[in-house]
């Protein structure tokens, strides 16, 4: 059944990334914003109605300042304790409701290599296939142990659509050559989670599940999403694009050229890189 | 007379700065912090053990939760009017005293070529030179539109060290070549300011004079400091090192690249450049 996503839930409430969203990049087009405000951008021009944003307690009125021109469209949601990225998810499970919906986290930056957004390439499939579906990349074996990894088939007929039969959370190398070899990607590579999924109701019910039964343990979700693939259709697509970790070294520089370069002042970045480089051998 | 800097005034409470120096940048030494931690840093490093923070009304609880790790060495002042930046510099007469002290803007970094911090060059010939002292950088005609310009001749045997005889603001390349020009550099240069400067107790005085006779007009800092010019000695100096103007477009891109390239994590960010661009060309 065709779905046509509306609410969106955005999670920030990680120790790490609390003020990294707030950051100041400069967009494709130019504008000078924060990368949460590129983020929502992305969403609502791909037909997102709503987002919940999940923070840590304390950390609303930086939000609410810095995203005051998207207040009409947000619903700030509070994660009372750091109990796990899963935790965070399952904050928004009133504000969601029963829909399917548009799962994003806020410390990556998407950067398509296509006219489509990202995360409307993941929404017009949304549309047309009406499941559960999770961005993918296909990631080199070295770096595994920072994603969620899923193991499936090619959906035949369909370059990039997979059919997920699990997914494990950042397996090693031996484990991810044992479970999660997908046929077609090139050896040593293996379909990692992007960040940025679509949903269905059931993942609320199955988070919930976990948490009653070890509620002293911090809640993932993937446990949740492999419970998911046994039990309805649940696909992973490969995205046109790439995901630029604000939280890694130097993430924002690169996250800032990576937009820059595919953006309207891409000649102006690719002189100002130049010209960087120029002086910097000028000084040797 | 030698004069140690105690005290130090930054401003930031112009109406496009405002949030700007509260953006993440990762330092010299590899540290991800905001922008005007680093220049804290730096100013404190360099001997300087109080800071007076000039600000926006409203702005002040952004700046206290992120530079809680100076809370006991900063003053928060308020410019309850955006009254032009000679105002700003004004509201910190209180804070200052009768002593010299240190002037910075908040919207530039400094990145020193040589072992010496930008401040600390500064604050080196103050305590030798015990006067008034603008930083300078020697600027291409085209860009006097941005800066308060400087004239003046250079001190016998004192390579970079001008005695000041006048401040212009912002002149056109006309004026700046009948009354600018500069023996010794190199043609269509000037010498314009660095947002850097050593000042006397008598700015002050000649900031509130400016301020009683025209009470209605946004106060300059430049006609104070050509006055001073007039009344004290008053010395230009250029620095070894360049400014990254965090406010012009790419400016934080530009920043980060130059603090990277002069750091513990060069060659890491070397490679970075290279990848982004050579990825960039196989795009192509």
């Amino acid at each position: 059944m065709p779905t046509r996503i509306r609410k969106a839930l955005i999670t920030a409430a990680g120790p790490q990334q609390r003020r990294l969203p707030l950051q100041s990049l400069t967009d494709r087009d130019g504008a000078t914003k924060p990368a949460l405000a590129i983020i929502l951008d992305e969403m609502f021009a791909a037909g997102i109605e709503s987002v919940g944003l999940v923070l840590a307690p304390g950390d609303r009125p930086a939000y609410e300042s810095v995203l005051a021109p998207f207040a009409d469209r947000l619903v700030f949601l509070e994660q009372s304790s750091p109990n796990g990225y899963g935790h965070a998810v399952l904050c928004g499970r009133e504000f969601v409701g029963t829909e399917s919906f548009l799962l994003q986290v806020s410390d990556h930056l998407y950067v398509s290599r296509v006219e489509k957004s990202c995360t409307q390439q993941l929404l017009d499939l949304s549309a047309t296939e009406g499941c559960a579906i999770s961005a993918v990349q296909a990631t080199h074996e070295s770096q595994l142990r920072f994603y969620g990894t899923v193991s499936g088939t090619l959906m035949p007929g369909h370059a990039g659509i997979y059919q997920v039969d699990r997914v494990i959370e950042k397996p090693t190398p031996t484990v991810a050559e044992q479970q999660c070899v997908v046929p077609g990607l090139r050896s040593g590579h293996y379909l990692c989670f992007f960040g940025m999924h679509v949903l269905t109701r059931k993942v609320f019910a199955l988070l919930a599940d976990a948490a009653a039964a070890v509620p002293a343990e911090k809640l993932g979700l993937t446990p949740a999403l492999n419970q998911l693939a046994a039990r309805e259709k649940y696909l992973a697509v490969e995205i046109a694009g790439r995901r630029a970790d604000l939280e890694a070294p130097f993430g924002l520089l690169r996250a800032q050229i990576s937009l820059g370069l595919h953006g309207a002042a891409r000649e102006e970045v690719l002189a100002l890189l130049t010209e960087e480089l120029a002086l910097d051998s000028s000084r040797r």
